[in-house]
């Protein structure tokens, strides 16, 4: 299994919608073929182990190591199970579960039904950490990630922004992007910091959708950064739009009551999977309030902005504090990282 | 020198207002004998050193180490730099030039003036860090030191106290005091935290004096568990005080414009080397805004308190961040501790 999940990981960022997935084929204590799902609509990691085998044949009663549940349902490509089935896989054993319920339990079904020995090791979760959140919660896995001082502000309280961090933070902090399916900013962020929201010195293949939560559409000024890029953005607007000119890729969402939880059952209706919220401090204090900030990413300057500094999370309140339990900290030049997840 | 470094290094926290010092005796490459300023009011690390020879005429034409010049004037024993003359020592080599204006230059001057050969190395500094900031500022070594969650609050805004750290930060915050020689807090802290501001655990040998910045000293509660303790407790009132029903630890100081700059000057007056300024908030905010913040000690909670929860460090402004130098990260069960000092 250690080497299905190895093969697994080489898919990371390249599978969304998909979950990373690995296999491999073992018979007689040789390992015969590994296989992994490359990219969203290529072949599945099952298929592309078979097709490394020297000989089709090679598969009969033989045992396959695979990360997640062989799928049960025809999408980009037919069922996995039943190829497993066609071949002669003798024995299978499964890292997880798939909780797609399109899949859940029937891909077992499958191979069980043509005597097929299945054990579900339950250990491969952390590799699809939004996907398995995604479909278990009926959302998408929300990280907050905020930059602060040393004493927790944002800004220095002129309204401009305050560059806090050193360049190894701001280049880490754009490659959390590359592992997003989306990245939520509030208006007065998008006006006060102009930023692109792009990952920079990759190309992903699937560049993440910039959403923007805006009052009123129609206000925006096309020639910021935001709109110079190719990759999608929605906007969120509690105002109807008029305009007739938004750009390509502009697609505008209204709703006069978007808040946090409307916006988790829209990215849930839209398959979002995955969503970084990168300010500024009210949407930050908005979304810990309704309790849905399930991951941070915060990185810590050592400046000190003292008392009169915009607080990196501010404006609405909360009555219990929410508890984290820190998973990583990491020096980045003279700035901390900080991973926390909700306990 | 490494010698003479850690035996000094026995006299922390016990030689206040005396620096720690360390001193060893070489004769023809044989260590003869190690001293160390024990405490204050006792023998120096030089006579301390000289006492453990089994013959003080070993003393004659060896070399001495010591981490910090001898001194020259008459305060609780006589000038060690004359004695070093009397047994006949040939070689001085010196960690650091004494700062203190008394000593400073002096030492080495009537060792030179008896042909001694004195060598000053400049490495010992860190070993008194309060110490010698004391001399060169003219104020006491201030750290700031305060818990937050990580979003910067110190409460959730209801204005009554947060637990935010756990058990090995509450006590590592305890020993914190054990290195300073004045703590201080504002009348708000006094009366949210109701604190006893002293060491727990162990007894010192010199208890910090506990300073409260008050407004109006005859408004404070003496059932407070501060007025419960033993150790010399400061209180810097606005305005003048009236009762008499003192009890004995309490001395009062009335100056209608207390501020971090008269604090200094005060506290410089007192002989007083260093400050823990344990908060509150506006506390914090009114050192930082002065730039009297030398070295920070932050514990970071894994709670997010979200919007409503007061600022660490809030109140009075800045114009210009202090830029600070992160010294140590420090995990301490589920916190962490950072140590910073101002670049």
């Amino acid at each position: 299994m250690a080497k299905a999940i190895a093969a697994a990981r080489n898919g990371i960022t390249h599978t969304w919608t998909n979950p990373v997935v690995g296999a491999v084929i073992v018979k007689n204590n040789q390992l015969l073929a590994t296989g992994y799902h490359h990219r969203f609509g290529e072949m599945h990691a099952e298929i592309n182990a078979l097709s490394h085998l020297q000989n089709i044949e090679d598969a009969r009663d033989a045992t396959m190591y695979v990360t997640l549940e062989p799928c049960s349902h025809y999408g980009k490509t037919p069922p996995c199970a039943k190829r497993l089935v066609e071949v002669g896989i003798k024995r299978v054993v499964i890292g997880q579960q798939d909780p797609n319920p399109q899949v859940s339990g029937h891909g077992i079904a499958i191979l069980k039904a043509a005597n097929i020995d299945v054990t579900v090791l339950n250990i491969t979760d952390d590799l699809n950490v939004a996907y398995n959140f995604f479909y278990r919660h009926k959302r998408p896995l929300v990280t907050l990630k905020y930059a602060m001082s040393i004493d927790g502000k944002l800004n220095d309280g002129s309204g401009k922004r305050t560059l806090l961090t050193g360049k190894p933070a701001y280049h880490d902090s754009q490659n959390l992007r590359l592992h997003q399916q989306a990245i939520l900013i509030g208006e007065t962020t998008l006006a006060v910091d102009d930023p692109q929201l792009t990952v920079r010195e990759t190309t992903p293949d699937f560049p993440p959708i910039r959403i923007v939560l805006v009052n009123r559409a129609d206000d925006l000024d096309f020639s910021s950064a935001l709109f110079q890029t190719t990759t999608p953005i929605w906007l969120l607007t509690r105002h109807s739009t008029v305009r007739q000119d938004w750009p390509a890729t502009v697609k505008v969402f209204v709703d006069a009551h978007w808040k946090p939880e409307t916006i988790m059952e829209f990215l849930y209706q839209k398959g979002v999977q995955s969503l970084l919220v990168e300010g500024g401090a009210h949407i930050q204090a908005t979304f810990s309030a309704a309790d849905l900030a399930d991951r941070l990413i915060v990185y810590v300057s050592p400046l000190l902005l003292g008392g009169n500094g915009l607080p990196a999370v501010s404006g609405s309140g909360r009555t219990q504090p929410l508890a984290y339990r820190v998973t990583a900290t990491t020096a980045l030049g003279k700035d901390t990282r900080f991973d926390l997840r909700r306990q």
